[in-house]
């Protein structure tokens, strides 16, 4: 079995109550409670292994950094504050004050940024390598936020940034999206949304997956990283750098959908707020199940088979 | 540096905030939010790592059940219901869907007992063993929570069950006293409560760190578990059923302190209301800094060395 295939089949053995608003299978859960009235907590967890995200020759102030900014990278596609993390260090050296010094430092640089209150944690020692979970929480309206399935026929879809490459750096550094997410949710009536953390065709299929819908991209019209560009000019065996930006993982930037009455608002607006960061259009939302890929010469069909599995042109 | 002593450096240096009401440091995390009132937002991590929690052919369901009942235990000793649970389960063998059910089954079980909902989490690879962080969150009113730090001088000291030997099996069967918990808090002014985790006498230790206050405990009166006493009987090596008692960790036992005015109170009401659950006076809270446990010769002093340090008799 894929891991996949095992995630949904224990989903729905997962003991729930009424408490909960959005399970598992989402950017973030979120939960109501009797005490809180209209008040929604919004909550994340999220894991960093050495040797999988990060290579054990890596500074810690940068393992710091990027065990945190993953859940904060998902409550800003939920278009939530992050109020207060918790860190589970497990470590096989728990004894090296200098690697644990520079990973909370890392990690503290981050959460002062978007006053994030490292509120608790404990650390453990493990047999062998580091393994890292970071959980977030944060608090809401009861209409104060967005979840990732949502999606509806014609909406104009974005993705913020450029993609690709983010191999050579950018999963270590990236600066999660925090201020944007809320500021489209705040502003917009944003349908969709969430990051991007396998690559844009494989999350894509992933926010369509509820709905029975598609989506039409303009090849053209997708944002590729400069990295992915040199990458493939100056590295034997990269990924063409179109392929790099649908299919490389850990990018980190924000895909949505908006009515596409408000589509050129929310890019106008978008320039003024944030003009250092581009936003693309890159296609809308289709009747037709399935991801196209408009080009020149005709289209191709991306195949269901997730992270890394963007296939080259078939169809034409 | 030990583990303690890196805690310590790092524990200043984490960034807060306003919102944090009882921040790392007690058995869970406290915060307030500017959306919730009164109401208070409770949050504990832990972790159960594969050769130092449980051993590697331990079943795949007591695992689920301990890496749960571990977190819920710090809601006990909060006297808070907790209400969610997200779970990291770190693997060497994510597509191994057998451990993975069994995983699951042991803890959604106990998270029916409680009516915890899993509202969420992860399975990400690890290069080898297993390694599982189990957020838990729930809430409470201002007021409607227990620290383990705010002792009084004059206190009466109290432990429920028996203890020691939990290395047979208790640790990863024991049901955490959550209804035991909240039932104190609710009926009696709890001054401070924790559960037993490293052992009652290093963890009464970490009770009494911050108060500049000692205790006064009855050797005779600590309710040592059968099974302690088995193991010395039937053991080669095996800890004096008193130093097990006082030095074992995984106890999971709920130890706190109550006005001496309560004492016979609280013992009356817990006989009525847990008739199957011992409870016992050790002792009391004492201006004398240090523990002593008083023998039919004299005392014993506890030296400060933390889990499976407790030393022989000294002084007598």
């Amino acid at each position: 079995m894929t891991e996949k295939e095992i995630i949904e089949l224990i989903l729905p053995g997962l003991h729930t109550n009424g408490t909960v608003e959005v399970p598992a299978g989402d950017d973030c859960s979120v939960l109501k409670n009797s005490l809180s009235g209209n008040v929604r907590t919004v909550i994340k967890v999220d894991t960093v292994v050495e040797d999988i995200h990060f290579k054990p020759d890596e500074s810690a102030r940068r393992v710091g950094h990027k065990a945190l900014a993953r859940p904060l990278s998902d409550f800003a596609a939920m278009g939530v504050a992050p109020q207060a993390a918790m860190i589970s260090l497990s470590i096989a050296s728990p004894a090296d004050s200098s690697w644990i010094s520079g990973f909370y430092d890392g990690m503290n640089e981050l959460a002062r940024k978007f006053d994030v209150a490292v509120a608790g944690g404990e650390t453990t020692r493990i047999p062998s390598g580091k393994c890292i979970a970071v959980s977030v929480i944060g608090f809401t309206g009861p209409d104060g936020y967005v979840c990732r399935h949502s999606v509806r026929e014609g909406d104009a879809l974005f993705v913020t940034g450029s993609l690709g490459g983010s191999i050579t750096g950018h999963h270590l550094d990236f600066i999660p999206r925090i201020h944007e997410g809320i500021w489209l949710r705040e502003n917009f009536e944003i349908h969709a949304m969430m990051d991007l953390s396998d690559g844009l065709a494989s999350d894509l299929q992933s926010m369509l997956s509820r709905s029975g819908l598609g989506a039409d991209l303009l090849r053209s019209g997708i944002p590729v990283s400069r990295v992915a560009r040199e990458r493939f000019r100056d590295t034997v065996g990269a990924r063409q750098p179109i392929e790099a930006a649908m299919a490389d993982g850990e990018d980190y930037e924000l895909l949505f959908t908006v009515s596409p009455s408000q589509a050129v608002a929310v890019k106008d607006g978008w320039k003024k707020s944030f003009p250092d960061i581009p936003i693309t259009c890159i296609g809308k939302i289709s009747p037709t199940p399935g991801i196209r890929l408009q080009t020149e010469k005709g289209f191709e069909i991306l195949r269901n088979k997730g992270f890394d599995h963007f296939e080259k042109p078939q169809d034409n």
